[in-house]
């Protein structure tokens, strides 16, 4: 049973879980938008089985799939992957899903955010996004969890939580005027304090330069465990990412944690910087909000992996770089395994690896 | 997770069980076709609510329902029924459902039979049914029971189990040219037993008079346990209903069933006849299939109701039949507990209580 709460989460004594805490799924939901994911998804969708599979090797996983490409996902799925009819307009579980909570006894709520596809009218990536907006709820449904309906605009992607009581976030995002814009920093900080149950934000300036989800955390960023995080950094003075990465470096060396901790920083490189070839521009359809084109910077980003359940699966991107990448990763989580998956389809769309997942937390209810 | 099987059920030792035994959860689809349920279906609606929440004192419920509606069904049902996003055409779950099978040791799969609207382009009430007909599929999916694909046309209302060998079907509807004319009854006979598991089956001539199904075995007797049944019988010579129930109760009278046992009939009235009034036919949609209109006669029964953990859920049809029926069934169900429901909103869109429902039968896996 799923009922709607009136109260705030942090009051009920709920709160985000890390996402290095056991996971009793992850749910993800199948690409198909001709105008976002070049030659009608096909290689998107190659790329998320190669995900969902790596994933479910320790985690069970739920692809939703629209009607019209059910069957597509259920032949192409291996069989353990539990595929879900849901209708959405694209397919990022991260920033569209719901938002897990527990309390001390470990059971379950989670939170339906509002959603506008990165910016509403403003400067969103498409129109209409009511089918993603009501992902969330569906979701929670379909889990029995009970839900806190947030009255503002939040995407999964622009929070990270250290599930002791501290969030990472970016000011870019969420002050970003096509959001929340009758909001203050103050009012947001406190929203976040209500609906997540932390106590303390560390505000980065700004995410990943020239992101279109305006600088969400999840793709400059990860946290390893509470009291440290690894940080995409640049080493080319010349490169616009090389001022951000810098700044956020200096936010996360001088503040500490919710629990008082100094953050301990692993250096992740930049990949390329990387562009959208000619022969991958020409396969995707026309869009007013995307604009995808030759010649574009993608948002490649090794911070934007997924931690499930003792695996680590993170992006394949460029082989100057990738190496070094695993080898950072597996000094920050030298008792996990590492999975690298190809990634670039899925960054020529937008976002990556930890974009296209969403983690629920282990629960004791029976429903978990 | 659930996997296609290519052998047959019956080889396989499974088989389906009768409504009279334990059920794990009932499920439903939500009304919404303006050419069927008038007045947008608002008043469907509600007494699919009362059938969703009679059935739900004792087991669990699942409402699909399309994206459209999916709001205005959560809102109007109890929080304790489990609403969940799928597409269909109509809301028939018995037809387009589904059917559940178990073997000695309790564990679960399920048939996926073809369906074409009862009736297809010959006679089908509706085209197209491509949403009907992938929904048993993704409905073993959710459940993750093995799925069996049947070759064949097939709705669930046009069979009744009694979960130890015997099956009761008619040949109006089975032998229909509009269902599998290329097969012959000998070799639908088989499939029967292939895909159901059982050892006999016990075929009436007709259904209920006038019924757009062709004649369903559902909306004229019901398999009361092994052994024992109810049927709508009629007792005006010049009511076309009565020479039909009269060559129903022939069969039954003068057959065994599969374990050799005579057949004990309870004789359900018959209501009314009923007929759709101007007001009535008022509110629906143009449809070139279903032609509702007023006077025509409604296909009302009470042999059409659903038996679910201890509960019978049977539908209230005319004040004038209403108690008798309630105590044949009582007499027939000693130790269960009678729910009489409101149906005449469901009997004007052409089907009554069983059809809108279907159980799926409790089993030892985890799942279950």
């Amino acid at each position: 049973m799923s009922q709607q709460r009136k109260t705030l989460p942090a009051e009920d004594g709920f709160s985000m879980p890390g996402e290095h805490q056991p996971h009793s799924e992850v749910w993800m939901s199948w690409p198909m938008r001709p105008d976002n994911w070049r030659m009608g998804a096909k290689y998107a969708q190659q790329a998320f089985v190669a995900v969902a599979s790596a994933i479910a090797r320790r985690t069970p996983v739920v692809m939703l799939v629209n009607h019209a490409q059910y069957a597509n996902a259920r032949m192409q799925l291996p069989a353990q992957i539990k595929v879900v009819e849901m209708s959405y307009n694209d397919c990022w579980m991260r920033d569209m899903g719901a938002t897990y909570l527990l309390n001390q006894a470990q059971q379950r709520r989670g939170v339906s955010w509002q959603f506008n596809a990165w910016g509403g009218l403003v400067d969103g990536l498409y129109f209409p996004w009511d089918l993603d907006n009501a992902v969330a709820e569906k979701m929670l449904n379909l889990t029995e969890d009970d839900i806190y309906c947030a009255p503002f605009i939040l995407e999964g992607g622009s929070i990270h939580s250290d599930g002791e009581g501290t969030l990472y976030t970016t000011e870019e995002c969420l002050l970003h005027p096509s959001r929340n814009p009758g909001l203050s920093k103050r009012q947001i900080e406190t929203h976040l304090q209500n609906y997540l149950g932390i106590d303390k934000v560390v505000w980065l300036p700004q995410g990943l330069y020239d992101d279109e989800t305006n600088g969400h955390v999840d793709n400059i960023m990860h946290v390893v465990k509470p009291g440290e995080v690894v940080l995409t950094c640049c080493d080319d003075p010349s490169d616009p990412q090389y001022a951000i990465s810098k700044k956020a470096y200096q936010v996360l060396s001088s503040q500490s944690d919710a629990k008082g901790r100094a953050i301990k920083i692993h250096q992740l490189p930049m990949p390329g910087p990387l562009y959208m070839s000619e022969q991958e521009a020409e396969g995707i359809e026309p869009s007013a909000g995307m604009k995808r084109q030759a010649g574009e910077r993608l948002g490649a980003s090794y911070a934007n992996f997924l931690i499930s359940n003792g695996q680590v699966i993170f992006p394949l991107l460029d082989e100057r770089t990738d190496q070094q990448a695993r080898d950072v990763l597996q000094q920050a989580f030298p008792e996990h395994q590492l999975i690298g998956v190809e990634a670039r389809e899925i960054v020529l769309g937008g976002g990556n690896i930890h974009c296209i997942t969403q983690q629920i937390p282990r629960s004791k209810s029976l429903a978990g």
